[in-house]
């Protein structure tokens, strides 16, 4: 089970009734915010969410609207007397442009571990939760950019009539259960697939700001439960400054979403000069039906699917 | 006539309900910030202020909750197209903060001319506007930080009779109003002392935020139309914490405005835990009663007294 809230969707710049672009991932005591831009901290407090908890800050790009509310943020954290490391994560440079920004907060209680990345896609690893599977990938904008996807796995069932047919221990099928392969007393090995079904649908979703549209973004997206992609622009005849600014129309996004098949789209990082989202939803969803034109602070609790 | 609004009224950090404290100060097309915080451009255009007549930004110091929302604020005006120079002051370290924080904002259409303080106390002149003097004076924080004291003058009336007495052509009457002193063909020379009256009360008002009370506030505010002041804890048992952080309670605030014989004053910077500043109005008036508990926006235009 995981909590998503989109605490705001605006892009460029923050206005009164709409906070700058930021993510926030809540899954088992662990949060991950996704950029930072001014203002992220207001979002966070209004919709009820504490900062304290973030283990890590995933940073799409270095333009402002994604990272100026970072001092104020660490700032925040500082003051709550956290003390325990806070992870970033972000395209080369992060190091460098944190510590720029931090001129203006300079003394924090508690480490910062950075994670720069080297590679067009790279896999984040969260300590103690091997389930949870975060991975950057390099988008197409106007300076270095990622997207990043979520999964979170889930095991296939234990069945039951094999572990008796097999005769293996009681004590010993939660282990298996957990990975484990265990060598009995009588020289016998047990091993998880002996006892374990088959991976069942786990959870999964896909986060993408500040692109053009690019085949690795609906690669990533396939088939994901969720899609939360930039629509900067509502406007058809937005096309060309899109193209130009490297971002995306509302119907590329929903061309995308189409093309991945995935289960639902929010639209998000919206241009300042768009009023009215919404207007554009009539046909964007001749495109892609389960769209939805996302409003600050929508949240969403993604569980696994029966089975 | 002058217009100020109290942008936000928050200190440390910006809440949902309460923008960082900042002040816009308006007089004949020309306008100028006082401090910056993460959120400020947003509280700008929730009352209705554009950032582009802004000449001149101000900072008491570079606390995060006083400079944050600079970036953001720089590009927005960037955005705007802007190529007007834009003034800043401030203690010591502005050009180096302001280069810091601009890792996320390094390319802007307009330059940035920078005025550091040297001294306790300092006269910012602006140009084409000699009847307007602000003036930055050293408060008592525990960094480098300032308030700002704002007079507009008003000259005497003119003197019609005396022109008249001493035949004073009527196409110098202008000029000498002006302070221009005249030469005329027959040798005489005309001073404005000849047919100007008396300076008259004019505009003033004092803001201050982040210090201990301290003699140079008070003597700068003395007689102020307006006194904006911090008023960080409402609880009289904050003094003490007042005093290791080197903030004022209300009352402290309260205390000078009276020594300084204000006309009114309006607290401001109040720590995120004082939810409902006014709880502590009654008190506070007991030692000034002129006092308001500031909210975000609070406005006034301020004009010279009838005589």
């Amino acid at each position: 089970m995981i909590d998503l809230c989109l605490l705001g969707t605006g892009g460029m710049m923050p206005l009164p009734y709409r906070y700058l672009t930021s993510l926030m991932v809540r899954y088992n005591g662990y949060s991950i915010l996704v950029d930072c831009g001014e203002g992220t901290q207001m979002a966070l407090r209004k919709v009820g969410w504490s900062p304290n908890p973030i283990s890590m800050i995933c940073f799409t790009h270095y333009h402002a609207d994604h990272i100026s509310g970072l001092p104020g943020m660490l700032l925040t954290m500082g003051n709550a007397e956290r003390k325990e490391p806070l992870i970033m994560a972000g395209p080369k440079g992060l190091e460098r442009v944190v510590n720029s920004l931090r001129v203006i907060a300079p003394e924090l209680p508690f480490p910062i571990v950075y994670h720069e990345f080297s590679s067009a896609e790279e896999k984040l690893t969260l300590d103690g939760m091997p389930d949870f599977e975060v991975t950057a990938f390099k988008v197409n904008h106007n300076v270095m950019c990622y997207g990043y996807d979520f999964r979170l796995s889930r095991k296939g069932r234990f069945n039951v009539e094999n572990a008796n047919a097999l005769e293996i221990p009681r004590n010993y099928w939660s282990r298996l259960q957990n990975g484990e392969t265990i060598t009995h007393e009588d020289g016998r090995t047990f091993t998880p697939d002996m006892v374990m079904g088959q991976a069942r649908t786990g959870i999964h979703f896909t986060y993408v700001t500040d692109s053009r549209p690019t085949d690795s973004i609906v690669r990533h997206a396939e088939d994901a439960d969720l899609f939360i992609c930039e629509g900067m622009y509502g406007e058809p005849d937005k096309i060309q400054k899109a193209r130009e600014k490297k971002h995306m129309t509302f119907y590329e996004a929903a061309d995308m979403a189409k093309k991945a098949e995935v289960k639902e789209m929010w639209l998000t990082h919206y241009s300042p000069s768009l009023n009215s989202p919404k207007d554009y939803l009539h046909d964007t969803k001749k495109i892609f039906k389960n769209t939805i034109a996302a409003k600050d602070g929508r949240m969403v609790t993604l569980t696994f699917p029966e089975e």
